[in-house]
């Protein structure tokens, strides 16, 4: 196989000829063209070739087979190491042509002779085509680490090399590399190169593979070197493998502020989900237009209802359908003719069923291209505007709250999900929410975008099973947070494992939450790990300022929840601070001898509003002080209510975020709610209240880095 | 050193010696003469004996310092292996003998000759004499994880065979001993027995040992073998190694149903914390008699007041103290001349203010087994009976709910989680809970003897941040267990180290949560990771039967929660089981197509109560279902109300676990409370659904074993 074609003329002829590997020889060419060392070898087929290489150069030497068709070498004995002699390496080179004799491998090409490197500290460098996001890097900790501990970080490709360094910072295997039980540390610098050099060639053979193996690189103490390398090819070229839809935002503000909705499907029935819509939009605070269709009625809640689309007095901005999916289609065409670019499926019963069900969806998204029809749904509750008061929800005004206007946006996969934050940001306020279901055509890409530029919406919290365009998706989030509005996502569905986990150990990761955690990061999105820390952090962001560092003080008239929280600091970045020396001082001046004024300050059961406003003042002037986090038994008698002015006038223009917590009975959510009211979330366990906290100096580091 | 010396004689006489370590021959010959296998090997001084030993034997042989001296032996050239000829052997004999004479350790014994054994995974095995628990074993994977992971597990001495099988299981590096990379299996029945010969000794050597280390094991493919044994020697002898307090339950009942209580230092003042006892006391639901105590005043809310407890026209139950902590033994005198057996002091300020305030709680303690008064505190929010409505609360009852009577006991050294509970347990109900403080005289151990005893309480729940007497409370705990009752423990504070890092390995973790993880799980005990996770276990303790079995089935109208409950299933031992087909069969004969009916069960937005209750029921009767976890999505119109009723009669007597899940706003807790009115718990968040099923499932597996 000629060495001088490109990437992309080898990639084709190796499939042309039946190959599904790119020989190992080839890939090592390629990679120290670019720079990154391999270990000297050649592709022999005589016992003589190889020996007179190693005799030039040097033992021990390692042989092994080297194929274009996938293949286990150790297992059949393809790799032999540790050859220290002419002699051995005669025998060695016989025993080899024998197991490539046995393992009857139609790709087999030769055998590669190389020189053996020292041991030392092993790394995986690996290439994916991941189902969600394309080409993605792995880098892990190798040998025996990657498969006991799958600790491996992920990026996008194409990176940064500064991705790389942080991928490198978050493998638990690290401290590996810096001289673990008195071995000589790696040459870190040079082990970011190599891996940086992978990803850039990585980026040349996009289109073609379909996952990748570098494994080991060897972290040596003067270098880095790729020992072995196997590239899978792809069934398929891929043209654009970066390649991704932008996100398309024209008509969407009909979803949230339609001077005309008309209910499809709309029932006399109370209780039936097409009765509660309209009663949503009539009986209450929504102002628009609202026009129930059922042929078999006249009027609904003393609303004139009509027998079709075709007879309302003007075409709708907005179609909300409830009438059985397979019926959609029919609608989009009525709609079109009547030029509605809106529309709004709470009807489920669509591909979640498979067969014909999942057809017409297909069909559906075919036609929202087609006519120009922008729909959310199906299989969804849909949309809510805290402005314009519109929402399409079958669920009753006193089973589901419906928030103030705020300034928290909130897309989501599940409509359950959508009733939690709603009803959790009774005091905060939301902006805009939208739970888009089976997304037949906006998706969340589509809405992080509208909400990026949307002058209502200060963060966006995102609840994510799985993605339809992992890159668009990515790419919105980017501009929310270019735009300073920082985007929070709840991953769930976190267990899959991809199929090609025979194929190759990087590949065993494809589609995995370890891929989602590294783009998500890479894109400067924060994560949280349940539903809770999702509403505390998108509180925390849209009503405190980002923290400068994660350096936090405490403080409480009771002292458990302080200890449990220091408990959880070390996972989620925050570090207890060691208050200024003159701080403590004026404390100590202030308070009586049984205040323990060192962080955290314990100001007793007797502290009173007054001493929480002494404490928090003092933390917000000393400088080593980054996020002010108080714990509040409200149900201590001697914290009077003066809490909540003492505090308003205290924060009025603080640049340092103050996140509160307190667990109680009603008495606690009335003064936790007075609270946030003016600004200071206060949570109601502390896992969220350290969330909340960790989100905000996130979010700082975001953007000091952007 | 003679080698027939008794295990006490020995280690006594390297004591009087001056050392500090048992040196490893002879630890290596008791574990021989115990039928623990180690190196074949011996104690040597002149290079000519160790080549004679070498020569009549095997090579390679190792070479190895000895000394009665904490030495690093690595660091000082004390350890040379891989000695595979009788030259290498004088050699590396020389080499030893100037790098003993380099060190300057005065207590050189000698050099051993040992065999060297073939390489295998390494096990680290552990003896630690631990601040709370005393004497543990530690067993975790060796060689470069130990530093690298902490893939440790920990129990208390003694242990049972089926102890160390457990901990071996618990090992995330355990796939390491199961032929892991296509080497051979280890024996880990032989493995288990080495281990369990090493604890057998451990009990043996338990006076005198301050930490050990028996690291590596070698876990061979035919045997083990213990290759390096290091045993530090405590400072001082300790006799009764395994000994601990018996719970002291006398008087305790005082505290939960007192005739009559004295309330010294009442206040007249309303927000004063002596103010608010009283009104709790006089103006609420509790029937005995109170007096309070104040010189300056007559009476307080119309209840005569008196000048000193002399003054009471009966000696009191119970004495509520508000005082100045440095009044309370002179109060504990004045209170032994009346009679008075109990004592609740609420007060702060004792020793974590340190200084003569630690003085006082240490003559407190002191008279308090003297004069035979029990005393609850200080530094606490005190008790509180269900069933009596005695409470010594400083909080107003507008601000902090007193819960119905219950089935659930909790006891707390945080006043805070004290509330927290409390509030909580609103629906399901308190029998009694304590907040002990700094706990003087009565701590957690005699709590939970004393609740294990108590008919009102079926389940305990415990918030711990530092026991003791470890001993003491594993005992009581194991009482309630014996008794039917399964004990909570939520444990924080949990990132402390011990300082004997730089010792030994197993020393390293002295104190920390590793430790309280092992022993807690070993005594039959719950853990949970928040303190919402123990309301929820508590809760579904106190409503719901035992799982037999760890697999769930999930149903739902909103499927969104579901997803993300199993990503948690594996972490706390849940599986998601495969329905019998006659349930798949007969749901789908029952529903409509739109409802997904494998597990988990989707009944879609349009579920009625009815169709909850047919799943729920054809769940019952699946016998590959050990649990049932419903979430309702309440804010779903056809959801209807019907479904408490339903419910209430359907899961009457039945004998198979059901929890409930439901977030939302006021309505959603409104039914969530109807339910847990009727047994059933229906927790606000996922990640307490899944602690509680999972608590469930883990008390039917203590029950089986006990």
């Amino acid at each position: 196989m000629a060495r001088d074609l490109s990437i992309a003329e080898s990639c084709r002829r190796v499939k042309a000829e039946g190959g599904t590997v790119i020989p190992e020889p080839v890939v090592k060419e390629w990679l120290r063209e670019r720079g990154v060392p391999v270990p000297d070898g050649r592709l022999v087929e005589t016992a003589s070739e190889a020996v007179r290489f190693a005799n030039h150069r040097f033992y021990p030497v390692v042989l092994k087979m080297v194929s274009d068709r996938l293949l286990h070498k150790t297992e059949v004995g393809g790799v032999l190491t540790g050859i220290e002699s002419e002699t051995a390496l005669y025998e060695a080179f016989d025993d080899m042509t024998e197991a490539a004799r046995l393992a009857r491998d139609p790709g087999f090409l030769g055998i590669l002779v190389e020189e053996q490197l020292p041991a030392a500290p092993e790394i995986i460098v690996g290439l994916d085509n991941d189902p969600h996001f394309g080409p993605v890097l792995m880098v892990g900790t190798g040998g025996i680490f990657t498969d006991l501990l799958s600790d491996v970080s992920f990026r996008m490709l194409p990176v940064k090399k500064r991705d790389v360094v942080e991928m490198l910072s978050e493998l638990k295997g690290r401290p590996l590399l810096e001289g673990f039980r008195g071995s000589a540390p790696a040459d870190v610098k040079a082990l970011a190169d190599v891996i940086y050099g992978i990803a850039r060639f990585a980026s040349e053979i996009a289109p073609f593979f379909d996952s990748a193996d570098f494994n080991p690189v060897l972290a040596l103490p003067d270098g880095a070197c790729v020992v072995d390398a196997k590239v899978m090819l792809a069934d398929e070229e891929r043209p654009r493998p970066f390649g991704f839809e932008k996100p398309r935002v024209h008509h969407l503000a009909g979803f949230f502020d339609p001077a005309s909705v008309a209910v499809v499907g709309a029932s006399a029935s109370p209780g039936k989900i097409g009765n509660v819509i309209v009663d949503s939009l009539v009986n209450y605070e929504f102002k628009g237009r609202v026009y129930p269709v059922n042929p078999n009625r006249e009027e609904i809640m003393e609303v004139r209802c009509y027998p079709s689309l075709s007879e309302l007095p003007e075409a709708p901005e907005l179609a909300v359908m409830v009438i059985d999916l397979a019926d959609g289609p029919g609608l989009m065409r009525e709609l079109a003719a009547m030029g509605v670019h809106n529309m709004l499926i709470v009807s489920g019963g669509g591909k979640e069923l498979g067969g014909r069900r999942e057809e017409v969806e297909l069909e559906m998204a075919r036609l929202a291209r087609e006519l120009d029809i922008r729909v959310v749904g199906p299989n969804c509750i849909g949309a809510f505007d805290g402005r314009t008061r519109f929402d399409s929800f079958f669920h009753h005004h006193d089973r589901l709250l419906r928030p103030p206007a705020g300034r928290m946006g909130f897309i989501t996969q599940s409509g359950t999900w959508g009733c939690g934050f709603l009803e959790a940001a009774e005091v905060a306020g939301v902006s805009k929410m939208v739970s888009y279901g089976n997304r037949v055509d906006v998706d969340e890409g589509d809405l992080i975008s509208y909400l990026a530029d949307d002058p209502e919406t200060a963060v966006i919290g995102s609840y994510v099973e799985g993605l339809s365009d992992g890159r668009k998706f990515l790419a919105a989030a980017r501009e929310a947070v270019k735009a300073g509005k920082p985007v929070v996502v709840f991953k769930t569905g976190r267990t899959e494992r991809s199929a090609k986990a025979a194929v190759s150990h990087t590949g065993a990761y494809g589609g995995s939450y370890r891929v989602y955690e590294g783009v998500l990061r890479q894109s400067g999105i924060i994560t949280v790990d349940t539903f809770h820390e999702q509403i505390a952090a998108c509180k925390a962001l849209a009503l405190q300022p980002a923290a400068h560092g994660p350096r936090a003080a405490m403080l409480s008239n009771g002292a458990g929840p302080m200890v449990n929280a220091l408990d959880l600091f070390p996972s989620k970045g925050l570090e207890l601070v060691k208050l200024k020396r003159g701080s403590v001082r004026s404390m100590r001046d202030h308070f009586s001898f049984f205040y323990l004024v060192e962080n955290p300050v314990d100001v007793t059961g007797s502290a009173s509003s007054e001493d929480y406003e002494f404490v928090i003042r003092t933390l917000l002037e000393d400088d080593r002080v980054d996020i002010i986090m108080p714990y509040f038994v409200f149900q201590d008698t001697p914290l009077d209510e003066g809490i909540v002015e003492r505090l308003e006038k205290l924060l009025r223009g603080a640049k340092k975020p103050v996140v509160g917590c307190a667990a109680g009975g009603p008495y606690t959510k009335r003064m936790s709610d007075a609270l946030e009211a003016i600004g200071v979330p206060v949570l109601p366990d502390v896992a969220q209240w350290v969330a909340a906290a960790a989100a905000l100096v996130r979010w700082g580091a975001i953007k000091k880095k952007s």
